[in-house]
Order: structure tokens, then C-alpha cells, then sequence
């Protein structure tokens, strides 16, 4: 009696385990997936409304030619960006496109922090952004160490990362051949986060207003905020 | 006596089972990181010797007034592009690096099959590599369909993606703030498979050829392989 109720214990112990490891097999695999985001956007992107995007209670009234109610890979790398609750890093070679300019405003204008790093040359060019957002406020830094400052990611809320071959640019999103990734990865989004950091340490105004002799000779950075 | 041995027996099974949650967790967390590659690499790269990369064997005894055995971003850039063995689809806006071409080469010269898809007006510039690759007998494409085919992406062995800012040119290497990642993660390397495999088609020279009304006006494709 005593044999059969250790041999009856040990299988249903040896059942249980079994489920219990295929369970939490299922289990992680789910929490992974779930946990870990990365999508990739390939441009050009369709032409589409996206009045909707920044008023949804527009939805169904903007009388505008284009197309309404269509996802976009523009769409959806506009949501990216506008999901920012707290703060925007921004490192971007050229930065000339309406409707990000508008996301970025309408995200300070929320209490969002915003930080952009740009290119000096391309900061200058007529239609550049630059000007408009430091107009509004917003802190933009130009790169000057370098030929280009050719980066072009975007930090959301310290935790996602946004990155690829596209300017924000109207030709980039609507033209070109592009690809961007939207990623949360901690092992790719940490080096962004600590290269930011460098760079916008590396390009403080402060540093050459106070150490002349190590001030760029093409230096162009000022900032408003 | 009963009551005993199957209280011992349940305790038992219930530490084998935490024991093995804790285990299996172990091992799925290692897999987990052994099993995935993701790596992130900032331009500019330190300038030094990789003539070791190409030739192991001249390690010690290379004479040229670089630095030697230093690892550098390039560096590593240079081992991925190099450890592929069946296969290497790049997708590249700008190609004047001559290590690059060098390295795309030997790989060509292992046996490895090349694929190249570039922009129709940077092949053209002096400097560019793309003539050199096809007199060598790879197969070179010319995207014909956008303003700019502004991607800079590497696909080695259908498994890793090297992505990223940096356009395969000796400033971007050298001189400009750029990055790139490295990774086999499937949900990014999946997508960028298949729009590679798509411009590839879309770009093939044959469907203008047999389709004289849809040829582009710009066309310069031509594949010497």
C-alpha cells in the first residue's frame, strides 16, 4: 500500500513537472514576445492624411484631397514620436519635414523634454526645422566636430529607440528608399542612449564660451532654452 | 507510516520543482543570450591598420605607419561583412570604400554569392566602387524607381543585419558621426530579407528589357553577371 501510494505520488509528480516546464516554457515565451518590441518601417511611405493623428476628434471631418483612415509606415513612425510621455532625444543629420516639426512642437507644448542634435551645415539651409523649434523653445544643439553629424535616431522616454536610413525629411519619407527600426531592445537602445549623452556633453555651448582656445572655428551652436 | 513517506515524497517533488523552475530559467536566460546578437557601433571609427583582417598571417609584420592591433569600430565592421560564408546582399546608397570593395571581393574570390543594389546616380561618381565589383563578375543592380535608394544595409548569410547611418565611404568611416547595428534578431532580420529580395526584383534589368513601355527614363541597370 505503502509502495503504491509512493509510486502514485512520484507520477503525478514527474506529470506535474512536466506540464509545469512546459507551462512556463509557453509562459517566458509569451512574456518575451511580449516584452521585447521591434518593428522596421520601410519608406517611401504612401501619401496619406494624418490630421488624425494629431486631433483623433478629426477623424471622420478633414476635407482634405488625400487619403484618410490609411496606416502608413509614416503613420506609424509618426505614433513613434508622439507617444513620448516624458522625454525626446533627437540626433538628426537633416531635419526639414512639416508634420515632424508639428509632432515635436505639440510634444513640448505637452511638458514633453525635448533635446535635438543636428547637423550645423544642414541646420542653416532654407526649410531646415531647427530655427522654428529653437523659436518655440525648444534646446537644438549643433554637432561641430565632425563632417556630418549624420545620425538620425530619435530617443523616446529613454526606452525606445527609433533609427535607420531616413532624414526627416519630406523626400526621405516620401521619395526614398528608407528603412527605420523602432526598437526597445535593451542592448541596442542603452549604447543610443549613452552615445546622446556624449554627444550632447560634447556640444554644449557652455564648453567653448568658457575655453575659447578650444572653440571650433565653424562653430554655430547657441541655444534658446 | 503512509501519511509519513507521503508527506516526505510531496516535499521532495515540491523542492525538485522549484529547483528545476530555477534551472530551467537559468538555461533559457543563457540560450536567450547566447542566442541572440545584438551589437551597436559609433562612427567615426579610430583610423588603423586592417591589412591583419584580410591577411592574418601579417600580423607582425606589417610596415605602414597606421597603428596596429587596435580594434576599432571599422574593424569589427570589416569582421562581419568578412565572416560570411554563403552569401552577402548589400543594399547601399554610397560604395567608395576601398576596404570595403576589397573585403566584398575576397569574398566573392571564396565563393560566396554577391548581391549589390545601389543608387543609379552615386554608382555613376568617380570613386565609386560599383564598377570595379561588376568587372570582377558581381552582380551589381541599380535601383530605378526612387529619388534616392538611401538605404545602407548588409545581409550576411540570410542571418545577420548590419544596419544603420553609415554610407560604405571613407568619410563616413573616418570623419562623420554615424552608427550601425549588428544583429541576428529574426524580427529584424526577417523584414529587411524580404525588401531586399523585393528591390532585387523590382530592379531587375530583364522586366524592362521584355517591358519596353514600363522602362524608366533614367534606367542605367545592367548586371555583368
Amino acid at each position: 500500500m505503502s509502495m503504491m501510494w509512493t509510486v502514485k505520488v512520484v507520477s503525478l509528480g514527474v506529470v506535474g513537472l512536466s506540464l509545469s516546464v512546459e507551462l512556463l516554457g509557453w509562459l517566458l515565451r509569451r512574456l518575451r514576445t511580449g516584452r521585447t518590441l521591434n518593428e522596421v518601417l520601410f519608406f517611401p511611405s504612401e501619401v496619406a492624411c494624418v490630421e488624425h493623428i494629431f486631433t483623433p476628434s478629426l477623424h471622420h471631418s478633414c476635407l482634405c484631397p488625400l487619403p484618410h483612415g490609411v496606416e502608413t509606415s509614416f503613420s506609424r513612425f509618426l505614433r513613434r514620436i508622439l507617444s513620448a510621455t516624458s522625454s525626446l532625444d533627437l540626433c538628426v543629420f537633416a531635419f526639414s519635414n512639416m508634420d515632424l516639426s508639428r509632432a515635436v512642437l505639440a510634444l513640448h507644448s505637452r511638458g514633453v523634454t525635448i533635446r535635438v542634435l543636428t547637423d550645423k551645415d544642414y541646420a542653416a539651409i532654407t526649410g531646415s526645422q531647427i530655427g522654428v523649434l529653437r523659436k518655440a523653445g525648444i534646446c537644438a544643439r549643433c554637432d561641430v566636430g565632425s563632417v556630418y553629424m549624420h545620425h538620425k535616431f530619435a530617443l523616446v522616454d529613454g526606452r525606445l529607440l527609433i533609427t535607420g536610413s531616413l532624414n526627416w525629411t519630406l523626400t526621405a519619407v516620401q521619395s526614398n528608399m528608407e528603412n527605420v527600426i523602432v526598437t526597445d531592445e535593451p542592448d541596442l537602445v542603452q549604447p543610443f542612449i549613452k552615445e546622446f549623452h556624449r554627444l550632447w556633453m560634447h556640444n554644449d555651448p557652455a564648453r567653448y564660451l568658457h575655453s575659447s582656445d578650444q572653440k571650433p572655428a565653424h562653430s554655430t551652436t547657441r541655444t534658446l532654452d
